[in-house]
């Protein structure tokens, strides 16, 4: 039987997951998978973490030093987060040729160049499933399960605080911060969720699923972001009268003109699979051009799904011998990033004129191309109206609109992007 | 660049798509993954299908052995179907060192002992994501990023043919004939198509895959098998009138009893994922112990989603050493198979007394420990009641209605599975 040590960098909730999946399952991946995982190290500076887990002393390290020297250590797992310290431990148990599993989307998404260049440089695994959507195989899928494929576009729900909140205010009226306070109780959000609920946490997932999947460096900094402010409640009721839901979604699309990355609240039709993804799960919708569609839907967070990825990535890493450089990201390659999206969009108008307004307004998208898909009148008064238009160039839209309210025919008083 | 030539058996529906995918995507592979993947040989008698394809005739071999002794081979993909010529051919080439790739779920079904036993004593790769749910990567899922969990349970629409049939009788009120020519005229049903509606097929994907997630070889003559023609319009009106929908569907489930495998129509709440997987698409929801609910959904047929499965494993194993007896299927260890299934139960009765029968009816059931999740009375007489029990051990179940029946309290006229 193969012996493979582990060490687990911070014992937090990913960590500590991660630690308890090990130790349960080890007569389990023996007859599994003929592989002897034992924890041979930690490093964690909070000794109650350390005892809460029950925890032999002998194994606790003082240093990132001890970990990557020692020589029963064969993969080093990475649970601590941010881009300080953990790079710095990231790369010095790379030089030192040991396999890296990392939960870490932060550090992937700033610096995967150096890492996969000091990865490649002393023969060192490098594994990431955990860093995206906590249990959902999404990257072992782009990487090893889908490669066949040009793939065209991708849209996920891969943030489940803000799905969690979204889904409250869709099925239970709830305000926004009501659903946040629910969502803190229940241990969904942390104490500061503004990562989440601005769509950052989003923008560095999609930064890494989009360079696997179009296989070039999408850099975070690049991606359009939108949080949740734009969601009201009043949103939210416009969405169901029109028969869709508002997810915050991360899109990346890959066309002839170039790439398009972004995240933002949208309009999501009721049927469409990734409608129903309700609460704190998370689910990425994706294209090839071979494959057609394909989705994947799972727990995206907490410590035994998040812990699930990791020691999948133990097993995998400590199964294969070419686990080095996987990702295939090319660096060399610049992508061409497309700010100009393409995308369906819903508005409300207020129209100055309830009897000649709309005409006047499907005349002046008519002259632009725009095609309207659906369309409902709401009010009293006849004069506000709710509509989704097909896809449509963002600054041909915004030209109309903008000229809807010079000549006094409408005004646009709420705007979302939508999946048509 | 690692060149890795490859060589099609078979240039049907599926080896046609991989060829094609193969082609259209040579540069692609080239600058994504490393690989020139190039096809150097195929075998196949219908000359018509080398002439469609625009086949060079300088590939096409006269018999195996030619293939098989092609040093430019690295690659083979087993196209063919069935267990006569394919057995062979997949065991000679795997005699010769080849890797096999294959999307023969009756042959990986009925004989894996024997091609993996062949392919580990010559160090020969098996790939076999083709063989399952079309372009769904379930196969690689299972081996490659769940398989840090004791999968507790899968329920899968493996099949597309009868998922269409289905779809078509629940959302068009469509009778079974017609929905069955309407997918001939698509071609999404075969010519014979028995292997689908009576659930064959589904039975050899559910060998595997329950073979695979639970690490024992499970026969498919052991599967429990249903086909469609307990589906009558009656049911699924009931089934709507509940707020269900029918659903053919391949049921794993591994306990501390033992595992039980299934495949049979069965109700699915509207609210469960699987029950918007509509038309010939697929989708396997499975529970993992660390990772929670996982489901992927995708085309489960057709030659570019199979062809999709097909080179995504051809370039796997082009990258990957390690391809050999990769599916960790136990063949020492026999498995506990339980045929008493522990499910949920749609019950159609008719009370012979309007007034008391239904108190009788609850009063036998709780005596037994059954209890009802949902219960409608229709009919003008009241006589008739609609029930869903939550899980009961079948035993149990079949003597409660036979007490009833016996008894003169009510006779089942409709009953069929359940997920709760």
């Amino acid at each position: 039987m193969k012996k493979v040590g582990v060490a687990i960098l911070g014992l937090g909730v990913v960590g500590g997951g991660t630690y308890r999946i090990l130790l349960e399952h080890r007569e389990f991946y023996q007859r599994t998978q003929g592989l002897d995982l034992t924890v041979e190290s930690v490093l964690e500076p909070d000794e109650g973490k350390i005892a809460a887990l029950g925890i032999d002393r002998a194994i606790v390290a003082s240093n990132i030093a001890e970990v990557v020297c020692n020589p029963d250590v064969q993969i080093i797992v990475e649970c601590i987060g941010g881009e300080g310290v953990a790079r710095d431990y990231v790369l010095a148990a790379l030089y030192a040729g040991k396999t890296v599993v990392t939960s870490n989307k932060l550090l992937y998404a700033k610096h995967s160049d150096e890492l996969e260049r000091a990865a490649r440089q002393h023969h060192a695994g490098l594994q990431l499933e955990a860093s995206c959507m906590g249990g959902v195989p999404i990257v072992r899928t782009l990487l090893n399960g889908l490669q066949a494929n040009v793939v065209g576009s991708m849209m996920g729900i891969v943030n489940g605080t803000t799905n969690y909140i979204l889904s409250k205010m869709t099925e239970e009226g709830a305000a926004y911060e009501e659903a946040l306070a629910q969502a803190r109780q229940l241990g969904y959000a942390e104490a500061d969720p503004e990562s989440d609920l601005e769509g950052f946490d989003s923008v560095y997932k999609l930064s890494i699923l989009a360079s696997l999947a179009f296989h070039t460096k999408v850099p975070a900094d690049r991606i359009l972001r939108e949080g949740l402010s734009k969601v009201s409640k009043d949103a939210i009721g416009c969405a169901k009268q029109l028969g869709y839901v508002i997810k915050l979604l991360a899109v990346g699309k890959q066309t002839k003109q170039g790439i398009e990355v972004r995240v933002h609240p949208a309009f999501v039709p009721k049927e469409h699979p990734l409608a129903g993804v309700g609460g704190c799960y998370n689910a990425i919708f994706l294209h090839g051009d071979s494959v057609g569609d394909v989705m994947l839907y799972g727990e995206g967070a907490g410590a035994l799904p998040t812990g699930s990825a990791m020691v999948s990535d133990i097993i995998y890493a400590a199964n294969h011998y070419e686990n080095i450089s996987s990702s295939r990201i090319s660096v060399e390659e610049k992508p061409k990033l497309v700010t100009d999206f393409c995308s369906a969009y819903f508005l409300r108008l207020e129209l100055r004129d309830a009897a000649e307004g709309l005409s006047k307004v499907t005349a002046q998208f008519a002259k632009r191309g725009i095609s309207v898909k659906k369309l409902s009148r709401v009010g009293a008064d006849g004069k506000r109206i709710l509509l989704v238009t097909e896809e449509v160039q963002e600054s041909v839209l915004f030209g109309a609109l903008e000229k809807l309210r010079e000549s006094g025919i409408a005004e646009t008083d709420m705007r979302l992007r939508a999946v048509s």
